[in-house]
């Protein structure tokens, strides 16, 4: 089927306002701009994560100071606490929590299929307990949309399902169940000052993903994102499959690669025509003690580091490294304070803000692939 | 005895770095400058607490941001963790924590008496169990100057003994020891960089407050302290303890009254001619949910504010309530997001700062108890 094709192809455009200029290519990585009514988003980039509307542990200015631009909150958690319509009555999500930037909000999907036990899926949609309060929840297609529409991120995402990546008739009857929720939710969808974009799944099977990337594409939508990966395979196999669903996505809208957040996934990511990448793991490693650097991680618990008056790394020009020791960190960490969180998430998000920000430099000086070895070489 | 009388009187004084000037006085209230190595104290002051080389949940750079001058750290806790040799080893507190303005360390004695059960005293000194492990440790006023000159803040304090309010003999034998145990203090003393302050005892008993206060102002020590207050007295006792030794310490010497943050106390010690408070209440509280203002308190769990689209207080200026809604404090807290206890530290310590900037203009004004009556019929 055709870009053009499809019967909601022309719902699935927002270009006005959600258009994407590729302004530097080199190979397949591109430096590109993804216009939003909160800003823009220069691309490649990485994405914070705010669960509960707040990156754990940082405050929105600390945010801006990192340079951050897009941000992500979950559809599941913020549904079940505080709920959307308390957001809605709010003011929506940016204003609740002072991001004034692009956001982008996840369907739920995910997070609701993680719950293993607690949820059953039929082809309508997915009943669950909160792992809150045990309470019983239904998630639709259409009931994820709403949702994200009381939410009002700039980016809204498809409703899928996300099976384990080795299973081949789960991952088949989970993609064709994906695609049908595509469509329903761009039924559903009302509000012009919100982009959809959906989500290519297949697990590590190529024609499963080829076949998921080329309905996906046929939508025409303002962007397009690859599911189910860094969810068991390996490194190799991911990578394969992006090679497979780069080449059938629509150059002209970014991509995005979605809970991938290792400095080597995004340099391969990159490589292989990705523009956008979100995850926990900078701040999740931040409050397990450990420092994200390019060449590896530190466990800043190590008794090694007891008189160490160096920061993390002596090359980083984040606010922890520049006025912290890891003599301190380690101080903060054994008396149990706080501020390690604060100051690790504060580093590990620069270094991934930062990797983005010189791996657009590097395509807009078309020298990437160098630039990817120096970094990996390290 | 005359301020010059007692034979160490010579060594208390370091008025080169450590002067300090009245600039205005109205009645009893004073607006001053206080001088140190790192900076000059504006009083009255609010020195936040930051008792393990951090004011907990807040970064240094948020607490320039507030304004803070003066910060305080604990002798106790840096001792057993992470010991103050590495603390010396690592430059000292100011460059271990990054706080390059004043800071003032306490002696160790007030925590070490709190541990009840597991120390004992005498004349020499005391010992104790760590909280931490049970290791068994002893502070003397010898070792208190020892540990403080290793940390480096620009106030040590004396090493007292702090009775229960009410017991008279127990406070006499008290008050004696402290005395005794200041001449050691300024005997141990070494370094010119660091001023020591002297602490005043006697419980809520006037003739011992009034004789404390007499041996203390002999020894012409660049800063004199109040100990032993808000420890379960009444106000009203509180206040005419404060009466009592207001006029026997010395003018030109800034007063410290230790370990009260309360506004109404911060007026009322004002009022009486007190320079510097310190105090754990507005970070603490803002651990347990609580937001401090002029008029009262306000737990944000409380299930009233789920809609409150108001900050904390509409007339504040604080980064939090120029950002943040009471329904989004009260989400971070049911979500149990450490970001709430950042935002409510940023918010109390704040409302501290901000009332001793205002007294500090009022009595620049000479309508100090006009002003003191406005907050306090609010």
């Amino acid at each position: 089927m055709a870009a053009s094709d499809h019967p909601l192809a022309e719902q699935g455009r927002e270009k006005p306002i959600f258009s994407f200029e590729v302004i530097a290519q080199d190979g397949r990585a591109r430096a590109g701009v993804l216009h939003t009514p909160h800003g823009d988003i220069l691309t490649p980039v990485f994405a914070p994560v705010g669960t509960q509307a707040t990156v754990k542990a940082i405050t929105p200015a600390q945010l801006e100071e990192l340079g951050a631009s897009l941000v992500l909150s979950n559809t599941y958690h913020l549904y079940l606490r505080p709920g959307d319509e308390l957001v809605a009555e709010m003011g929506g999500l940016h204003r609740f929590m002072n991001w004034p930037r692009p956001m982008l909000t996840d369907s739920g999907g995910f997070q609701v299929f993680s719950l293993a036990e607690a949820r059953k899926i039929d082809e309508d949609g997915v009943t669950f307990k909160s792992h809150i309060d045990g309470s019983q929840h239904r998630l639709t297609p259409e009931k994820s949309i709403a949702i994200q529409e009381n939410l009002g991120a700039d980016i809204m995402m498809a409703f899928d399902e996300c099976a384990p990546p080795y299973d081949r008739e789960y991952n088949q009857r989970a993609m064709q169940r994906t695609h049908a929720w595509l469509e329903r939710c761009l039924l559903a969808k009302t509000r012009p000052d919100q982009a959809l974009f959906g989500i290519v799944q297949g697990g590590v099977f190529p024609d499963l993903r080829a076949e998921s990337a080329r309905f996906v594409a046929s939508l025409d939508l303002p962007g397009n994102a690859i599911g189910g990966l860094s969810v068991g395979e390996s490194k190799e196999e991911m990578y394969a499959m992006l090679d497979v669903v780069e080449a059938l996505l629509p150059a002209g809208k970014p991509r995005y690669l979605m809970g991938v957040g290792a400095p080597d996934d995004l340099l391969n990511g990159v490589l292989r025509g990705i523009d956008i990448f979100d995850c926990v793991l900078p701040t999740r490693l931040a409050r397990h003690n450990a420092a994200m650097t390019l060449t590896g991680r530190l466990n800043l618990v190590n008794a090694s580091f007891t008189h160490n008056q160096r920061p993390i790394d002596e090359n980083c020009a984040c606010y922890t490294c520049r006025n912290f020791s890891r003599a301190y960190l380690r101080h903060l960490i054994n008396a149990k304070e706080m501020l390690s969180a604060t100051l690790l998430s504060i580093h590990n998000l620069h270094t991934l803000l930062e990797l983005a920000r010189q791996m657009r430099q590097a395509i807009l000086e078309a020298r990437f692939e160098s630039f990817m070895k120096t970094i990996l070489m390290k």
